[in-house]
């Protein structure tokens, strides 16, 4: 193993090494077994495989997962479907990179997916506009299009953390309700100049067409910044959790928002304070008041490598690695520390960074085979940055650790999330 | 519709409108109805679909798409698992964005996908290093990891483009042996570090665990550049038809050279001559020789919306479509015309453009239901652009156009693709 002078020193407590140490790249030309993770070749290395001996399975016209996969899945709140909302978490801890595959992006759905007819879907844009008009999937696909990456999560993620004891859950536990994908489809300011928009508008109503007809007031102005009827995750048609064939994408704002099947816009002078928006995301604050509407998702990050599940094989090196995002911008920095807060070390952040995004970030670490607390924290290009559990708890509310909960179901959780590490290398949940 | 001012004049032959003319943005006060792509709506819009009327289907633990899209699928050129290489071709013409979705990605597999234990399976470097070693997948994901974002491309995509006439196929069929993701992993050049490299070294063998053990040589230099060994692709693990749990990742380079399933990279001093770098990938050129190696997929575009099999519906706006990429950097500018290459109209390109990767374009158009022939053109930052069929022609050989093709059959097509709209709305392949 390299000494601590090849690594350079530390550049934060309990072992955080420099990332650009790996920066410097270039050939090797001696051998430094910097890791030392990997063993010996004996002899019988060079052995062939049984699965190397006969042909292999057929492709076939949609590629599936290796069987060895099927435990990659999303954890299921309702997976008998009785009456009432299915969550599908995220599982953050076995994934890596900068987005969420279609297959595991996570899903909310209040009845089960409508099986939509893309043929005879419509959306219908009415209200108060100069000309109502009816859009088909065949006509959408004529627009100029745009394509984004950014994440989509719940108002309700990450509830968990505002337990008066850490909740001991994974990372797909805590914070699954979120994921990032790219979506393509046309921007809704467009439709909008086809319709005409009488002065009078200030909001719209966007209805989706489950059978709920989950419905959402968002701003005009979000409608003619950057929102998108999106037709197209990561490359292909929506997903049916996703709301195939078209849903509403309001980049950084509460998840719910985002009307999924989407199917009427009706431009209107005030919000409806429908039951979404009125009742499920505006719970009662500690000050006994509600927010209106509570539109953007925060700054926020957690770490995903190492976490709740994820076992460190002895002490030596690893990644740490994580998800940062934020629904005002790019983040512009990520600080890591393995102390409990002690001290910190700057993340790399996966180029490109793109805005209401995952960031992917990444710091180097030797762990030395003692207690060590685990944490990341995330600032924006705007200079917001994720508050302390203490502060988002203060302002939203603590829930009781166990059922029943308080009257009031916090939400919108963008505080740090604490993994603390044990000797045996087993990672659990701590508030710190 | 708009009139021609409104637009703005366009900006080349046959109605290429100014790809600037959507960016202006901002509230639209006015009905302008530019598009006219939609109906006015009826009172009936308004109706509830069937599909609203009760629950929808119960959330799964892995998402499949909606059963109304089962008929996008990769085209198999060897569905019965005949024993000879199987092709599975992305169908780009019914995707959009900016990357392939892993059930999409196209395979080529010469005798099936190996059924790979990740748990068992081994990753061994060897030859002229001064320590070999044994990698597990749990010991690599210890490892300071990369996410890129990189097309993969077969040498032998295109080939029809070489035939005299032009054959009546989709984009999928010309150029469905190509597709991007983003692909996360560990550079190789850590591993080497690890190892130690031999001064004599100057190639690297790198070998499948599949039934042919198929090897290829790989410079030494390209190693220690941007390859890496991929664990994760578009954020889950590798699909098996792409190599799980690892495969080679070479950057720009052609296909066959990515080798999946990869379990020895062997430091030698020659290549290693091995079949299908001697023999499938080193074709005789029109001039009696061959190349020895061909490692670079040079810049290429081809137009997917519209293109065969998309049929216009009548005159008016459309937005022509595309996919550029360059295996030597980033693209830095397509060209798109309407009247088979007479006059030519910039594209934008959709941000963020990435190295060796995808890059989607698009340029607005108002076809007049007269004749037209659309082309691209693409460049790169470093200067290079696509050169004319009849260059790469040329360069590379002509094949006949019906079995059996001349001995040589020709590869690494990187020219123009033209496709004529005729006034019916009827898409063809044409030669312009």
């Amino acid at each position: 193993m390299k000494s601590d002078t090849e690594w350079g020193e530390p550049v934060a407590g309990n072992g955080l090494l420099d990332r650009r140490a790996f920066l410097k790249g270039g050939a090797a030309a001696a051998a430094m077994t910097g890791y030392a993770l990997a063993r010996s070749a004996r002899a019988d290395a060079l052995a062939d495989d049984l699965w190397s001996l006969a042909p292999g399975k057929t492709v076939q016209g949609y590629e599936q997962r290796s069987r060895f996969e099927e435990k990659v899945v999303r954890t299921l709140s309702n997976p008998n479907a009785e009456p009432r909302t299915q969550h599908a978490r995220t599982p953050h801890h076995l994934l890596n990179g900068s987005f969420t595959p279609n297959g595991l992006h996570f899903v909310i759905s209040h009845a089960g997916n409508p099986d939509v007819d893309p043929d005879r879907h419509r959306l219908v844009i009415h209200g108060l506009v100069r000309q109502p008009l009816v859009f088909t999937l065949d006509s959408l696909a004529r627009y100029p299009m745009v394509s984004r990456m950014t994440f989509v999560e719940c108002g309700g993620n990450s509830a968990p953390m505002f337990s008066k004891e850490p909740i001991q859950a994974s990372v797909q536990a805590l914070h699954g309700l979120c994921s990032c994908a790219e979506w393509t489809g046309v921007p809704l300011s467009l439709l909008l100049e086809e319709t005409g928009i009488d002065p009078k508008a200030k909001w719209l109503i966007a209805e989706g067409t489950d059978a709920p007809a989950l419905s959402r007031s968002v701003p005009l102005t979000k409608a003619l910044d950057d929102a998108m009827i999106a037709l197209y995750q990561n490359g292909e048609r929506l997903m049916p959790g996703n709301g195939y064939p078209m849903r509403l994408l309001l980049p950084g704002w509460e998840g719910n928002m985002n009307v999924k099947y989407l199917r009427r816009i009706k431009l209107v002078e005030e919000p409806a304070m429908s039951y979404y928006e009125a009742r499920t995301y505006a719970p009662i604050l500690p000050n006994g008041k509600a927010y209106r509407f509570y539109f953007i998702q925060e700054v926020k990050s957690f770490i995903t490598h190492p976490s709740v599940g994820l076992k460190l094989n002895g002490p030596g090196f690893y990644e740490i690695s994580g998800i940062a995002y934020s629904g005002t911008g790019r983040i512009s920095k990520v600080m890591v520390s393995a102390d409990g807060g002690k001290t910190w070390a700057q993340a790399a952040l996966q180029e490109p960074v793109q805005s209401k995004a995952f960031a992917r970030f990444r710091v180097p670490w030797r762990w030395d085979g003692g207690p060590a607390v685990l944490q990341s924290r995330a600032w924006d290009e705007s200079g917001n940055v994720q508050p302390t559990r203490a502060q988002i708890v203060a302002a939203r509310g603590q829930s009781a650790k166990t059922p029943p909960v308080t009257a009031f179901i916090s939400q919108h959780y963008n505080g740090p999330t604490s993994w603390s590490v044990a000797a045996s290398g087993e990672v659990s949940h701590v508030y710190a």
